[in-house]
């Protein structure tokens, strides 16, 4: 079983990383990018004993407790049987 | 319209950070978890303006060209109207 989980910084931050790239892009001439945000993006591989519940349980659990800076950040997940 | 770009580690590559937050997670005595590695995902916001065939191909080329070295990494991206 595999997790997919998606950290980014909040709508209200500031992303320099991302104002980077699209800078970059817009100097390169790429067309038709408006914005640009960076974030992570972290691959989970499950001990397959785990049923659905207690996967997404422990998933959200990690997402919440380890991969995301709360003050700043927010996570969305997926998990794919 | 909003592209989503991920990318990751070839699997042959091998990923310290990866490797770093799942030793962490063992020490933190979270269960079930086998693998872990860590990628990068961009948002891309695009001109509404493009239709999906030429938002498709402009994101693909940002990603092969810029947001991913290929030599180490490969990418995936999903395109949301």
């Amino acid at each position: 079983m595999k997790a997919h989980v998606y950290v980014m910084l909040k709508r209200t931050v500031l992303d320099p990383q991302g104002q980077t790239i699209h800078g970059a892009l817009k100097k390169m001439r790429y067309q038709g990018v408006e914005d640009v945000r960076q974030g992570k993006y972290f691959q989970i591989t499950l001990d397959s004993a785990l049923d659905s519940a207690a996967a997404t349980a422990e998933v959200e659990r990690i997402a919440r407790e380890v991969l995301t800076n709360p003050v700043i950040e927010e996570f969305t997940y997926r998990i794919e049987s």
